[in-house]
C-alpha cells in the first residue's frame, strides 16, 4: 500500500502539445515501460477529435496494442459521447471527463457551455453504466482561469457534487494553467474533501509559476493522496512559451520518497526512462532530478583531497 | 514591515558561475536597479581570489560605484581575512562568512579544514570589531553534502552556536546543492531557531531537484522569515549541467504575495528587470513567472467567444 499515489499522465497530457509526431510504436513502448514501474494508474490517451489534437489521433491503436498489466488502470480522457464510445470500444478502464470551473474556459477549451458539458456527461454515464468502466470527473481551472481570473470555490464544490451525483467515483481538481498557491490549495482541498473520499480525489498541478511541488505538499497536508504527474515534466503551457506544464513525475516521487513516503514506484528505472525523453522528442524537458540525480547519488571526492 | 524578507543574491551567487563576463557597468546597473525595488539586503559581490572566481574579480570597483540606497544593506561574501580586509575597505555593510557543515565539502570548496575556517573567522571578527559592519555566518551543505551525503543536525546546531559566539548576528543555513526536503527543513529550522532569533536566520535554498519553493514554505511554517533568492533563478548547479541553482526571486516573491504576505518588493518592476537577464547573459534563465506572467495577468478572451 502506497502513502501517496501518482497517476502518470505523460502519454496524454504530456504528449498532447508536443509539436513532433511521436510514432504509435514509441507511445506503446512508453506506456508499457510505465506499466512496469509500479504505477497503478496511467492516463494513456485521449479520444478527442484528431483535428483538435492531432498528436493523439492514434488513441485506438495505442489502447489496442499496449500490454494490460495487472493492477494498472488505463485511463482515457473523453470530451463527449462520441469520445466515450470510442474509449469504451478501445477497452479503457476509466473514462476521465473534463469541464472547466470557469464558463469562458469551458467555451474556449471544450467549445460548449458548462451545462452542455454536463448534458454530455449524462449521456456518457449512461453509455458506461454496467460496463464496469469507472468515471472520473475533472474540474479544469479549479484554482483560477486565465481569462476570468479568480474562480468561486463554491462553484467548484458544486461541480464536485454534480459529478458525484451522475456517478463519477473519482474527482480531479486541475490547476490547468498553474495559478494555484499553497494556501489556496489547502483551503479548497479541505472543502472538497467533505464531499469526496480521500482515495477518490486527484490533484492535477502545473508548475507554470514554479509552485507545482509546493502545491502537492500543501494538498497532501490537507488530506489529498493522489496526484497527476508527467514523466520528465512533459507538456508545457500553451499560454507561455518556455514555461513548464505538468509537475514532473520523478521530481515529485523523489520528494515523496525523501520524506519517507512509500510510492510503490521504481525510482531508478523511472529516472532511466525519463532520460530517454529528450532523444524521443528532440528537445530538453523540464525535469530536474533527471539532470541532477537523486539526493543519494553522491559525487566522487576530488582527487586532490583523497588520502 | 514585511512578512517575509528576500535577500537578493544574483549579483554574487547568480553571477559567480556565469561563463560570460558581465561588465562592471552592467553589474552596477543591475545592483542599482535592485536597490530601488524594495530589497533591504543585496549580496553585491564576493571578495575571493580572482583566480578562484574570475567572474567577480571586479568586486572593489562594483562596491565603489554602486549607489548606496538608504535602508539597503550591501553584503559581501568573504572567505578569509584578506577578503574581509578588502570588503571592509570597499565599505560593505555586512560580511558573509561561509563554511560547510561537511568537512569534505569545506576542503573542496574553501581549501581548508573547518577548524581553519573558524580560525580565519576569529581574525575577521577582530578586523570587523568596532567598524559597525555586521557579520553573517553561512553554513553550506547544512542539509546534505554531495560528497558525504547526510549531515548530522547536531553538527549544524553546533556551528550555529560557534558562529554566534564569535559575533555573527546573522546565520544562514544553505542547501548548497539542493538536497533538502520539506520535512527535513521544518525539523532543522525548528532546531536552529532555539539558538537564533527568527529575524536573524536566513534560508538559502537551491532548486536543483525542484523543491526550492516547497522548502521555502516548509521553512516559513517552521518560523523562518528571511530567504536568499536570485533574480531569474540565475546561477546553476556546478555538479549538474542544466539543473537549476538558487531559487528564483520573482517566483518566490510571487508565491508570497499570492498567499497574502507583504514582501515590500515592486513585483512588476522586478519581473521587468528579470526579463533583461537573457539579453545580458546570452542565455535563457530558469525563472517561470518571467515567462508565464503573474497569476493576475489574465489572457484576452478568444475573438470567437466575444459577444
Amino acid at each position: 500500500m502506497s502513502d501517496i499515489v501518482f497517476q502518470e499522465v505523460a502519454p496524454r497530457d504530456g504528449l498532447q502539445i508536443e509539436p513532433v509526431w511521436v510514432p504509435t510504436d514509441a507511445k506503446v513502448r512508453l506506456i508499457d515501460a510505465l506499466s512496469h514501474l509500479g504505477f497503478t494508474r496511467i492516463e494513456a490517451g485521449s479520444f478527442v477529435s484528431p483535428k483538435a489534437i492531432p498528436a493523439l489521433r492514434d488513441a485506438e491503436e495505442v489502447f489496442g496494442r499496449i500490454e494490460r498489466v495487472r493492477g494498472v488502470k488505463y485511463v482515457a480522457l473523453v470530451p463527449n459521447l462520441r469520445g466515450a464510445d470510442r474509449a469504451l470500444a478501445a477497452k479503457a478502464d476509466e473514462l476521465n471527463l473534463v469541464m472547466s470551473a470557469s464558463e469562458m474556459h469551458n467555451r474556449a477549451n471544450m467549445n460548449m457551455s458548462g451545462e452542455d458539458s454536463f448534458a454530455a456527461f449524462q449521456q456518457i454515464a449512461q453509455a458506461a453504466g454496467g460496463t464496469g468502466v469507472s468515471l472520473n470527473g475533472t474540474i479544469a481551472t479549479a484554482f483560477g482561469c486565465p481569462f476570468e481570473g479568480k474562480v468561486d470555490e463554491d462553484r467548484v464544490v458544486d461541480l464536485v457534487k454534480r459529478y458525484r451525483a451522475l456517478g463519477a467515483t473519482g474527482i480531479t481538481l486541475a490547476d490547468t494553467t498553474g495559478m494555484a498557491n499553497p494556501l489556496q490549495v489547502e483551503r479548497l482541498v479541505g472543502k472538497v474533501l467533505w464531499h469526496v473520499p480521500h482515495e477518490a480525489l486527484t490533484l492535477h498541478f502545473h508548475d507554470t509559476r514554479g509552485l507545482g511541488l509546493a502545491n502537492v505538499l500543501a494538498a497532501y497536508r490537507a488530506g489529498a493522496r493522489r496526484f497527476d504527474a508527467s514523466l520528465g515534466g512533459l507538456g508545457g503551457c500553451p499560454f507561455a512559451p518556455g514555461a513548464s506544464g505538468n509537475i514532473c513525475t520523478e521530481d515529485a516521487v523523489a520528494m515523496a520518497e525523501e520524506m519517507g513516503m512509500a510510492t510503490g514506484i521504481d525510482m531508478p528505472a523511472l529516472i532511466d526512462l525519463s532520460r530517454t525523453l529528450p532523444g524521443l522528442l528532440g528537445h530538453d524537458v523540464p525535469g530536474q532530478v533527471m539532470k541532477a540525480g537523486r539526493v543519494s547519488d553522491l559525487h566522487p571526492i576530488p582527487e586532490r583531497l583523497r588520502a
